[in-house]
């Protein structure tokens, strides 16, 4: 496999097109986008060109968002209906062409807890191992519906790497007891997608295959393509060290940003700011409530 | 003076622009725009119909983040060329006419330390005193360079309103020991606008002289027409019961979630989380740094 030069990032689904464009701050005390923070990482850890995948009517502030930043090389490939996310990657075949890539969703940052970031330990990871591979992390039973499942044994002397054989989209609790358990990994807890992977272009035509398939009844999924890849050669999941923080959640920005200035050079500022509302907000929300 | 039923919203600084449209979440727990709060509270304090000054090509963002709300009345008033604050003030001419108006600006969000709103705080009194006014707080010294400066002594028996006789855009500290001290205030604190006024129309022929004015070396600021304003007649200050938050700060949109967030129904949740993430981060960059 080449080395990992090209990016995909999908940001076009109808209720998330939004959250690349939000303000973060991040671990240096730079103002950016959340977009922003995943280009330079990216860049990083050594991709040239980008390929970010929108909805008509969002590169004007798509290209606003990323015009500024010198030396990435970014093109746009716009999904023309919400078909879904198979569709959305599909958007990029062009660009990909023959080489492998690095997928990653729009609407997520990622907190590395080493100094290396999250996208470099998978990249290097991808180079070591020559395959394809999806950054996972253990995943509570009660979240099972809104991840992407994997299960498979552990890589022999890899302590954080898994042999995938099988992948499910958003298992049921029953369904995951039975076919999705990892060994090694704490009760209740599975293999969930962690929105980072490093794909090889042999991807798009099993992609193709499931948009094209007209029994189905929802839009077509990455993880319907990803679930075959097993029966094709080597497909493995990297447990990442570090943390995804999923932008589209209720406190989703509060919780990433706040993540994200707790580890970085401003967090003694940040901490003391803490401190401080904490008591005046809790005494003013007391008056509050006494008095209404 | 008519009921306040008008508001103008400015949103076109070129730095400023995408701050209205950042997310949070307010304090019953639902998840909204900037603007969104700024249009509900407004639209909650009595204002039905708003304008709203943007730059050139961003309506379709903003059309996106207002067309959703119901009862709400908004239309667009396109500042062609970045030409200052008062020339953008001025495009909502004609959406004015006759009628006083609420003035607020887009990249500031509002926490009133009482059950009722900033806003409508702020309606309220216009409504009573019948007469231009102007939001204000106690401002420290060290921020002059950040705001306009009012002066002006106390009105009798009204704890928080002033009558103002001078107004400065970002005075130096010497001006303003000079010219703009008021009496009550603690030392070193000045009366720095809040981002919300209350205006008769004639604010527009003033606006309009200051942006025709040749002999300006920098754009015209809504501050050089609210000079004017105590030579016609009567013109107030109010320091509202409350906070206002200026997104375009750094860090400036993590502060103001943080505050809504401690002063709303999510409260308990948000302490408990924040207390997991400090120690958690505080733990872990220990750990970054003492492998490092």
């Amino acid at each position: 496999m080449k080395p990992v030069r090209k990016a995909v990032i999908t940001a076009a689904a109808p209720s998330q097109h939004h959250l690349p464009l939000q303000q973060l701050v991040d671990r240096d005390g730079c103002e950016k986008t959340a977009l922003q923070l995943v280009l330079d990482e990216s860049a990083a850890a050594g991709i040239e060109q980008f390929c970010i995948v929108i909805r008509p009517g969002d590169r004007e502030s798509y290209e606003q968002a990323t015009g500024g930043l010198r030396g990435i090389d970014v093109t746009f490939a716009v999904q023309d209906q919400p078909r879904g996310y198979a569709d959305a990657i599909l958007q990029a075949r062009s660009f990909v062409g023959d080489d492998p890539f690095l997928h990653s969703v729009g609407d997520h940052v990622y907190l590395a807890a080493e100094q290396q970031s999250c996208v470099a330990q998978l990249i290097q990871i991808a180079d070591q191992q020559q395959c394809s591979i999806s950054a996972v992390q253990p995943t509570r039973e009660n979240t099972l519906p809104y991840f992407g499942i994997v299960a498979g044994p552990h890589v022999p002397r890899q302590e954080h790497l898994y042999e995938i054989q099988t992948v499910v989209e958003k298992p049921t609790p029953t369904r995951a007891e039975q076919d999705l358990v990892t060994p090694g990994l704490r009760s209740g807890y599975y293999l969930g997608f962690f929105g980072m992977h490093v794909l090889a272009p042999e991807i798009f035509p099993l992609l193709q295959s499931h948009v094209d398939d007209d029994q189905k009844t929802s839009p077509a999924t990455l993880s319907d393509a990803l679930a075959e890849l097993p029966t094709r050669g080597r497909y493995l999941a990297a447990a990442l060290h570090g943390t995804r923080y999923n932008l589209g959640v209720k406190y989703g920005l509060l919780k990433a940003q706040l993540a994200i200035a707790l580890s970085g050079q401003d967090r003694d500022e940040i901490l003391s700011e803490l401190v401080d509302l904490m008591a005046t907000r809790t005494m003013e929300a007391q008056t509050i409530e006494a008095v209404s």
